[in-house]
């Protein structure tokens, strides 16, 4: 039985389930257009789609299921675009950079780009379940990983937790115990009074000892939850708890700075539940690619975009020559840094766009140990750890859990922390990932194997993690994104809301697919 | 290189790099005691298990590495105890109940007692480690799950919210804003000046701004934390946010009560990171099995249990006659209502803390159902789901994610829910889960398939869900488990702090082992 059968089966209409709170709005499901992609004269139209990332890909395959006749031109020998895993054996060359080719041992990965499907991207969720991508846990969250605040030597004014590691759960609990009591105290002493009733203040302060864990007093001494220094064992080991850090300390510890906000886990695009699919995020290409045999082709970049009267003449490299493809259309999906450079007739506005919507600077390293330390040693199964250091994240890995070796991620930054690593030499960025990391993991001294980096901003094809749009460049730029100018289409996350997700890759990729299908009618 | 050796070759030693924060307790290893399990006369010396839960496992295949002669008697067809993992073909009948046989589907299951391993219960993740069990995520939060407060009809008092379901993540980000606007409001009408200066307030105000996401006039006006009406898409699609419920609303909602706290994914045992074993918790017991084949005797039930001049003398079951077994030394596992009905001459303390430890009543069921509306339609993947009906909690499975079919936990239930519903017939129990269930899932009516249920408290040789100890019983009746009875050595859960758990059973097991191997000297 489908949703939409079982909603009518009931009494109660949709409209009055989803009023009731009982039903969500409707579920993704498969795209379905009536087919309608052959012209008067029996032919199928051509569509030519620039980029195998996952807008070009799901772009492909749903006019594939139309009817149409696609052709998808990738620059590089893998489809994915910034959907990539890297394993023994990926080699990439950087804008101004060298050769690096990777050494991890069979089945260790981390993923490049994309790493998490939030549980309300409904479509990436929805393409994973029609092409049959297995998906797993990401867990974001940790309570066990570690907020590490590096202070230069000489500098002062972190007090006791400079240059220290602590626990999230530690950090997590003493601050909502103080900000329990100091609540109730308020409370207590008739200072929200204005705000609630008697009976509504007592429900909430006894919201508040049990959100903070108070004592009897309503004073926050601890709890078992930030964790212990001797564990409950057999016999008569009864467990120590640790001593909470003091209000004053934690306020003036650092930890208020942005890069330490406690909210990682709370905003909607990565609150729990997570997904990954199993085997790396490469697993949704590649089950792309397998059903769009002979659609894509690779090394294939494209030098010029041109409108002719009937569609589109697309310039490519095929076996190193020049060559020219014509189509009914086209959809572009290649990012803005790469389209400014396109030779191109496109019209001035879709140029300014792509000329002024900025672009975000990231990059990660992925280390290999002998040894998983942070599982052996620390109980530490996913999730990451922040620090104000450049490496910015630790991120480690939610499979292979108690496996031999393992994968991180020894560094996940942005902006001018990204910018400043991205520009040193591989050697340099290694280099750097082991000595801020060694602060917060003493093991990586003895325990690192070897390693690969990247950097978005300047990986070929790419240039750049993601669009980023404020009020201004959304205003002014992202309107000419929307429209087709000729018959060019554009996709790709840098049209939609849901800027830096695979799901905005595949809804601007069914966008696309529907104003060319309503057009061609 | 080991970690104690990693230790050696630093400059600091272990106990300044503890002190400093850059070294957890030592991690779990394997057990490495000296060989020493052979009497003066040169032969093995015999050690009777009784029970093949975790703790009597555990305890064989420690002394088995010792030289000692290990046989583990086992009452049931299986090993595990209360580690079961229910799947197509389990059956099981119940005291006082009739026989149930389990018809889910190949690859779908439900762990019917332990089912989560916490991050920091190093010694069940060691002996996964040391047996070679996978392990994946098991998501124990889930910002998706649903919060239900039923209300019979008639019943007043919980305003709106009553029998209405909402999402996990609408109350915490609403408490959160609200809370975080209080303190806030607070300390900018400076209540809480003597607590602290102006500039940790200033410090503790931008935290709560953050914290609660606050707008710039520290009010709590919604997040897009707590979801969206339309969610963000590609073109025009901003996305809308939804409303925030009101605080009093909230306050007189019912979900005050400590079924609903929202402490769940907060406290020690259920934060994150939990585990479980790749296709079954199972995949434990079965690994000790499959290293102590021939030592464990299955479906022989103890019947006597008798102290020698040198030992012990067991009376079992084998082949449906009573046999005796003579060993020197005894180690127990069996639950105390298990134990306290045993023939024996037991000591008058053990014998009371049989009699008056008691131990939990704790049901739960497995639904099968045709379709994973809970994934497909509610974007809720594992997690858990609350309710003050007699179901009290939803489990949805952390795995096999997007697979046509699914089996999630109905019911868990504790004390008088528990008693209640395990004391209906299994064919009630079921209506009365599917009845409760659909409240919060209509999809129940049409996707249900079959059901398997279980009382604990019913379940032959466990007879309850774990003991429970409050200060007066742990003073009164623990030390006399905690002794030695003659050669008799008593193993499991309630011998330890960490009741309910697998890592107690486990750490009890170490216990035990030390114990006999110091007497054998």
């Amino acid at each position: 039985m489908t949703r939409r059968d079982f909603i009518h089966s009931t009494s109660a209409g949709y409209a009055s389930l989803l009023a009731w709170g009982l039903l969500a709005p409707a579920p993704a499901s498969a795209f379905n257009l009536p087919p309608n992609g052959v012209s008067a004269t029996g032919k199928a139209r051509r569509v030519v789609i620039l980029g195998a990332g996952l807008a070009g890909l799901a772009s492909a395959w749903e006019l594939g299921k139309l009817g149409y006749d696609c052709t998808v031109l990738e620059a590089r020998s893998r489809s994915g675009g910034r959907v990539w895993t890297v394993r023994g054996g990926t080699s990439e060359t950087e804008l101004g950079g060298t050769a690096q080719t990777c050494r991890f041992d069979d089945g260790y990965y981390f993923n490049g780009g994309a790493a998490r499907i939030p549980h309300h991207h409904q479509l990436t969720l929805q393409y994973c379940r029609e092409l049959g991508v297995p998906l797993e846990i990401f867990n974001g969250g940790n309570e066990a990983a570690y907020l590490y605040n590096d202070q230069a030597e000489g500098t002062t004014g972190t007090g006791s937790f400079a240059n220290r590691r602590i626990r999230v759960k530690e950090y997590h609990n003493d601050m909502r115990g103080y900000t329990a009591e100091l609540l109730t105290k308020a409370l207590d002493q008739g200072a929200l009074d204005k705000e609630l009733t008697k009976e509504d203040i007592e429900k909430l302060v006894d919201f508040l000892k049990n959100e903070g864990d108070l004592n009897t007093a309503h004073l926050y001494k601890g709890t078992n939850r930030r964790g212990y220094k001797t564990e409950p064992g057999a016999g008569a080991t009864a467990g120590i708890t640790t001593d909470p850090y003091g209000l004053t300390d934690i306020l003036r510890s650092g930890f208020m700075q942005p890069v330490f906000y406690n909210v990682g886990d709370y905003i909607y695009e990565q609150q729990t539940t997570l997904l990954q699919p199993v085997g790396g995020m490469d697993a949704i290409p590649k089950a792309f690619e397998k059903r769009l045999a002979g659609k894509i082709l690779f090394n294939a970049p494209v030098t010029e975009l041109r409108k002719t009267e009937n569609g589109v003449r697309v310039v490519h490299q095929k076996g190193g020559k020049p060559t020219e493809l014509l189509a009914d259309f086209c959809v572009c999906t290649l990012p803005l840094p790469v389209l400014k450079n396109l030779e191109s007739d496109l019209s001035g506005s879709v140029k300014r766009a792509a000329d002024f919507v900025p672009y975000i600077k990231t990059g990660k390293i992925g280390l290999q140990f002998k040894r998983r330390f942070w599982e052996e040693d620390d109980g530490i199964y996913g999730g990451i750890s922040r620090t104000n250091m450049d490496i910015n994240q630790i991120w480690y890995p939610s499979f292979g859990f108690q496996k031999p070796k393992g994968v991180l991620i020894g560094y996940y930054n942005f902006y001018s922390r990204a910018e400043a690593v991205g520009a040193l030499p591989v050697a340099e960025r290694q280099k750097l990932a082991l000595a801020q990391g060694q602060k917060i993991h003493p093991q990586y001294a003895t325990e690192f194997d070897n390693a690969f980096s990247l950097a978005w901003h300047r990986i070929p094809y790419s240039e750049g993690g993601w669009a980023l749009y404020d009020d201004t460049v959304r205003r002014k730029q992202y309107p000419a994104l929307l429209e087709p100018d000729g018959a060019i289409y554009f996709a790709g996350e840098h049209t939609t809301y849901l800027t830096a997700w695979m799901a905005g890759a595949l809804t601007s990729a069914r966008r696309a697919v529907e104003a060319i299908h309503a057009r061609v009618g």
